[in-house]
């Protein structure tokens, strides 16, 4: 059933959506015995972005905030500047197609978005255009200052948030913190999903970011970093690991990037100065 | 440089690669010091598939074994059905381009993809076309059976075997396996692209895939089941978690599903009576 969705509604969290896990029968190997028992699992579902009438993208996610999900995507991609690019937005939940009518203006958008995709692979492949868009612009000049055990607190109390995760094990999480506190927080199967509902969130409330940082429970490549750029955001702190490339473009767009925030440990890659200790 | 790849070679393992890791000089905290180290950071670069001349897809990988991942990626997808469709192959991996000729009968196989393509977000747009294809084969009749232990074995010898992942922190492994034995091992940033590598190692030297079986080190998705199933192999097995939808195709299509291989523990979600106890 299409739901047509209230443009003036500034909280869409409680817009109700089919549950994120399923339960399953499963056969448990446990002390060397076999047992029958129930066993959570995260869902996975299709979700098709129809932007003014055409079919975009199809995205594979975990069925809870979709419509930040689809605002946080065409936001990142540059189809929607501001919230009153939006015309008109309809989900269906139960077909997994969201449809968002916006500013017609957008051809050149449209076009850069085509040659991206069908160099696409791994959903990675946009980055390469992307990375000309970013490198263009200017350096983040942001003067945060955050002390190391901040760090530390705000990474116990997210890994802590995850009840999606605890439930079924398989799940990405991603936040938006200031001054040590957890305002946004998002859960996704891709790591890349849970970001754009992050930031899609912000896109609809119009968060004010670059006084903000990004927690994520995934590793931090390329695509993951330019995303965070785009929104002028100087800081990326992540349980895992960042790839070389990250790291290289952390350092020319002036972002702080962390990772491996474990126990009393971190590893900080880029702008270091950024952290106090 | 680009350098034309010997069809008649049946081992390309041995071509010289550039490095996988990265050392970067980075700032470490740890008993509440700041201190300055070397680390080693895996390395993420794209490449770029050219197919009979046209630009296909560019994947976003580790820079370790190309060809197979390429290999893998066109043979998944398709493109190939048996190396001899391949005519002539070509590296530049200065440039982050492989060049493949294969007998020019495909425009079908192109148009589809390319559709899929379009429909293609965080690279797991490709799928919903693909389940069309595969659900439309017969389910996997195979009598494979491992007792649990050669389960707990495999994946202790599995997890032993990533160099990159002890150094790095930041890759995904994938194995065939038989008879308790990991006959190929294959490491890359992307859990999608590390089976491609393996797959494609298989597809080169002809390995006949019906009684092996895939251990992953990376989370099972409906993208990673498709690929393993369109290869026949009756059974994968993750130290991660599944997805619903996973589960769901890994019934249809007659694959055991085997999750969270942790110490002594593990989920069977599909197909039980294959795992001897």
């Amino acid at each position: 059933m299409e739901k047509k969705i209230p443009l003036d509604d500034n909280d869409l969290l409680q817009i109700k959506m089919e549950a994120e896990v399923e339960s399953f029968k499963i056969t448990r190997i446990r002390l060397k015995e076999k047992e029958e028992v129930e066993d959570k699992v995260i869902k996975e579902t299709p979700l098709t972005i129809f932007l003014n009438g055409e079919e975009l993208v199809t995205l594979l996610c975990t069925p809870c905030q979709l419509i930040y999900l689809a605002i946080g995507f065409l936001a990142g991609e540059g189809f929607i500047k501001k919230k009153e690019d939006i015309k008109d937005i309809s989900l269906d939940q139960e077909r997994g197609i969201i449809k968002v009518e916006v500013e017609d203006s957008l051809e050149l958008v449209k076009k850069s978005f085509a040659k991206r995709m069908i160099t696409s692979g791994c959903g990675k492949g946009t980055i390469f255009y992307s990375i000309n868009d970013v490198l263009g612009s200017s350096i983040i000049q942001s003067k945060m200052k955050l002390h190391y055990s901040e760090v530390l607190n705000l990474m116990r109390e997210f890994q802590n948030s995850s009840l999606l995760f605890k439930k079924t094990g398989g799940v990405h999480s991603c936040a938006l913190c200031q001054d040590g506190k957890i305002l946004k927080f998002q859960e996704d199967l891709g790591r890349h999903n849970a970001l754009d509902k992050v930031l899609g969130e912000c896109f609809w409330e119009g968060v004010f970011t670059l006084d903000k940082l990004i927690l994520t429970s995934g590793r931090i490549t390329s695509e993951i970093l330019l995303k965070v750029a785009k929104w002028e955001i100087p800081m990326i702190i992540s349980h895992g690991a960042p790839t070389d490339l990250a790291i290289k473009l952390a350092e020319k767009l002036g972002l702080t990037l962390v990772g491996f925030v474990r126990g009393e440990k971190m590893n900080i890659y880029t702008y270091e100065e950024r952290i106090l200790i």
